[in-house]
């Protein structure tokens, strides 16, 4: 075992530039799941990556069609007697609006100094690769120490409508001891990062409804209701001026932190600080009492992701518009209920809303937060790989994202997920310029081989 | 002149649907002056004026270039003794989006029963055309009673930032007894209307920045403040309970009603019902104490006339924006002065814009109100004409919407405005499906062609 651990760790060294080279060929295809122009390339990042599986020698190699992106399966169980890992992923990635803000083209791979620019290089395109490229490591230098299946969704960025249903209608093909999902980041370059815990997320799109059309704000200005008023008026309600939401019932389920949890927070080596440069704002706000640490990781927020109304384009329109829209969403802690904080959302709306204004409220994603346990053996194991690539013990964090797929993992198949991916905070994942430190990038190959002969021992 | 009267009435009437033909050339111009791409359309509509005006035989025509589209000019002088009277208009058009709600083509003019629809078909190249067609009527059937002078703009819609400038440089030019200003409309179909009384205009964009590019919600909400929440509480606290506006001082300088003035509102024959069947809004909104015709009329707003931020796409995208911006305007009223409005708004906003974010205000128009003098002898004549036109004495109105040059005419040429127009408040005008009522319309030059002759008696 100790000879294929080098060998392995020497065929990885060995072939950086092929990997890169596979890297930069998923990055090519614009598997873009929000937007339908992109259902061909969804098709083809999808058949890619069954293509890699085979190449790898797995077998059951398929795409299972759902209502939405197909979902990629393969697996190799000629480990006898070791344990069997589920490897999860995606391979849809966000929209690249505003797409004038990037300096090079989202969908052709750029190498600049240390790091790869391209929409999916860090979420999560770069973290799926890791996973196969420690695999083909291991397999081209002795075999698999463990039995492994992989399950690649392309539907992650939309909310994952027709994943809990696949993985509850095919939980036997699924079985297995720990699942590992790569789609998530350390806390800094030099810090690798397993994350227990994920907040949760509702997302809604809100409609305000004025007059029957747009309407001239010289007429009509001063007798009718402009929804586009009357929806900032809704927004700003939702907050009250210590930062708290104010939905009814908002709070109700949010468990308080344990000190042990608050002393762990308080020891992880970012913060305010990192926070700032990261975002470049001149301070950082949030609930009173809380680090910044502790909002992102364990405290429910209410934000708007977008806006809507009339007139947007150069120079001036005088119009009052016949309607207002805004994409809002919630990030959820443990026990917040994504259904029941739209019950809270709708129960606000129909206190507040103004009578002579009509609201639609369309639900666009839910999913509840969870919390891992820390000591199972498949944390330990990542742990220990971590350890040794990086020199150091690693930190455990609570992200302030959402992967709802490590929730229905343990509702649906019983298993815990290993949550320990390689992205780092400035990777403008979901903006402009996303990028991935490569570096870093062949590291995680390194732990992630670590990591499968760990769990074998 | 009895004579005249009859044989320019009877030419017009013969010459229906060549008028209307004439109407259809310029409505195809999409001379929408809010955008870039329209410029070459912007000349063309101002050379096709100038062609009408030599077409007429006119004298001095020509196009005077400005820092903006052009003015067009023309003038026949030879009614010695005669009063002189200016007739203003403009030749561009708001933009048409959005377009999809068009049921005709914006530019193909189309009648269906007794409307034409096309973008400006009422604001104003309808209106424009009536006193062109009027002119023609008594050109062919013995001459013009009085002296003439055109002056078109081509920037109306965006604010008319050059004209005011062009009338002070050609006061010489431009003298005239009586400004008449076919901008405007009628009560309702049954009402002939002047339009004495005229609301200002300020009209900003806002840009607020919060973080340096847009966010990943997750990673980072509830740390940082969202500009798009900040935008929405800053426009919450535009207006209080009331419906007022909270700017600080924004009403010191607002003139009160008289008795009389109220009680002219009182008279007009359309009121709340109207507004609700011309905006099917469920109920009317605006400051207590006031009847929605003193609300449009007499009393200054502050409307949102846009919204933008982040992710407006179909489905989720869960980003925290870096920017937000609204379009924000008030129609002012007789005494405020838009460049204390603004400062008004820019102490609001150092006043309650957040320390986290930052804010950016750009004027992009500002006009005071204006009220002119009902009893001069061009409002007169024009009140003559409509009674006999429509049977019935014309309405007295202070109309909600802007024209600066009203104002511009008071201060820099010395001389007031009759304004006088055709436009029905169901045209849209500025929204989808503009139209202009026909009858109304060939009613509408009957009555400038009574209006030229009553002048000259």
């Amino acid at each position: 075992m100790a000879d294929q651990r080098e060998n392995a760790l020497q065929y990885a060294h060995n072939n950086k530039e092929n990997f890169l080279n596979t890297y930069k060929e998923i990055l090519r295809i614009p598997s873009v799941s929000t937007e339908k122009v992109h259902r061909p390339d969804i098709q083809r990042a999808a058949e890619w990556l069954s293509a890699q599986l085979r190449g790898l020698g797995m077998q059951k190699v398929q795409l299972f069609p759902t209502e939405g992106s197909p979902i990629v399966y393969g697996e190799f169980l000629g480990a006898e007697g070791a344990p069997t890992v589920l490897v999860y992923g995606h391979y849809d990635v966000q929209p690249v609006d505003p797409v004038e803000l990037w300096k090079t083209g989202p969908f052709e791979p750029t190498v600049i100094g240390d790091d790869i620019f391209a929409r999916g290089a860090s979420d999560m395109k770069g973290q799926a690769l890791i996973t196969l490229k420690a695999v083909e490591s291991l397999i081209q230098t002795g075999g698999m120490p463990v039995n492994i299946k992989w399950l690649f969704e392309g539907e992650e960025e939309v909310g994952s409508p027709n994943l809990a249903t696949f993985i509850a209608s095919h939980s036997q093909l699924l079985a297995c001891d720990y699942a590992i999902n790569p789609d998530s980041g350390m806390i800094g370059r030099e810090y690798p990062t397993i994350t227990y815990g994920l907040r949760g997320l509702a997302y809604f799109e809100l409609r305000v409804f004025g007059p029957a059309h747009d309407l001239h704000s010289g007429m009509f200005g001063g007798v009718v209701h402009n929804p586009a008023n009357a929806l900032a008026e809704l927004i700003a309600g939702m907050h009250d001026k210590k930062g708290r939401v104010t939905l009814p019932g908002f709070y109700n389920r949010v468990l308080p932190m344990s000190q042990e949890e608050r002393d762990e927070f308080a020891r992880l080596p970012t913060g305010e600080t990192d926070y700032l440069e990261q975002t470049g704002v001149p301070a950082l706000r949030g609930e009173a009492g809380y680090t910044a640490n502790e909002q992102t990781g364990a405290r429910p927020t209410l934000d708007v992701n977008g806006l809507l109304s009339g007139f947007t384009g150069e120079g001036s329109k005088t119009v009052i518009p016949a309607w207002a829209m805004a994409k809002l969403s919630m990030r959820l802690v443990p026990d917040q209920d994504p259904k029941k904080i739209q019950k809270d959302l709708v129960r606000y709306l129909e206190r507040n809303a103004p009578k002579d204004i009509r609201w639609e409220l369309k639900s666009l994603a839910g999913n509840p937060a969870s919390i891992s346990d820390r000591n199972n053996p498949g944390v330990q194991a990542m742990a220990k790989a971590l350890e040794t690539v990086w020199g150091k013990r690693p930190n455990f964090k609570r992200e302030g994202g959402s992967i709802p797929v490590v929730g229905d993992m343990q509702r649906l198949l019983g298993v815990e997920s290993v949550i320990c991916g390689f992205g780092l905070p400035d990777d403008n994942v979901h903006a402009p310029n996303e990028k991935q430190n490569l570096p870093t990038w062949y590291h995680g190959i390194d732990a992630y081989i670590h990591f499968f002969i760990n769990l074998k021992i």
